[in-house]
């Protein structure tokens, strides 16, 4: 099995930082959620087509470390990885590095397929569940 | 008839602030849009229920005038008032007010009621626009 | 020594919402944010005066469990506790509840506080303590 | 003189479309800053660098056209070219073309030089305005 890391880069903009001067802890996760998508539409059809189909991946859990500020104009590189992969949800991993490699941020979250009727979980299709377990850490 | 102005208040806020040390313009806007929210939902149905009919009031155009900048804390009043109204559309105006009185920012926004079927622009409903009405300048 | 549970409310935007249908996880934590603000301000100087004294108190933990969608609209009381007080930080607890009392969302952040020199953590003042075990869980 | 255009180009994601289901218009406004950000940073030392030197460039006025509805997943190119160059300021003009070639939204904002002391407007430096000038319409 492949051990692939998915990557995407961006820039720190004027308004991901905060009166104090550093990225504002809520854009991080808004940031992740970015490589995600891209992740998706890369792996299965895209979260687009997935809400038309009503198969809906919320989150149930996410949490993030913050190890050092980031500043605007700072490059940053975030690595999405599989932490974990259930019958009915998976957890994703980002890290966050900067330009001189050090890990900025480490966040977490964790999705869970819903069934279209009753919004019970139900078991990931395994075309997606292969696709996913080639990024598993 | 009476010439009212509905206002709400709001503190300029950590992640208002950008990497420039002011409030980012694009907030400004989202400002707005909180305080023509409220200001729905007290003359109407509110937003919510409208999308639920299918009565979309889409925004076709928006300006700004940034007159002052605003700092973390600073505490604002915004005033809004209906600028016009039309057979299908309204523009509703918003003055950003600090605390030493000073309008900080003016702001429009013009909305089209849409048909729900084909999307073309339809009349105001006559309560609707009354209730407008006793907003305009 | 009293327990206190420090409140504010909102109502999701239309904004908050996003194609799914529900509030953008990233939305909760600014949320919690903004209730965080308030509360500072309240039993100390507020965050503005801090970062004006490079007093910085910035995040190292975020978390957050997400029980139920969020829908365009519903009204959100959220209950601020501190649910630890350590020598140089402390972790603040987010309850998210809505209008039928059921609780949506818990959300947790550790803050630490940051010496101006060289900016490792310091303890954290006396009278800062002892407001904020008035509200410890 | 050249007659360049400046594009970059996005997907719409998950939190730009809100409640009734189309791009909230004021993420128009902080998508066309990404673009921004992005020009000046390829045709000058970027804003990071602007303002360490308090050579501060705030937006004046700012306005926006919403031609067409923008949905989930849509591909956008945005072209910004130099609508007007004045003494101590310029107006940007962006212009939002989906993947069907259709331009969905115009916008267009005015920035002003200001000096360090005092922030009164000052002379565009002869190097950036040449530079500027190449993206004249």
């Amino acid at each position: 099995v492949p051990q692939l890391t998915f990557t995407q880069s961006f820039t720190a903009s004027l308004y991901d930082i905060d009166a104090a001067g550093v990225m504002f802890f809520a854009h991080y996760f808004r940031h992740a959620h970015d490589v995600y998508e891209a992740f998706m539409a890369g792996i299965d059809q895209g979260l687009p087509e997935l809400i038309r189909q009503q198969r809906l991946l919320p989150l149930v859990h996410s949490e993030a470390d913050f190890l050092r500020p980031v500043r605007h104009g700072d490059q940053l590189l975030v690595e999405l990885q599989l932490e974990r992969i259930g019958n009915s949800s998976f957890t994703v991993r980002y890290r966050f590095i900067n330009a001189a490699d050090e890990e900025v941020a480490r966040l977490k979250s964790t999705h869970v397929l819903l069934n279209p009727e009753g919004g019970s979980p139900m078991n990931l299709p395994e075309a997606l569940r292969l696709r996913l377990t080639e990024y598993a850490v």
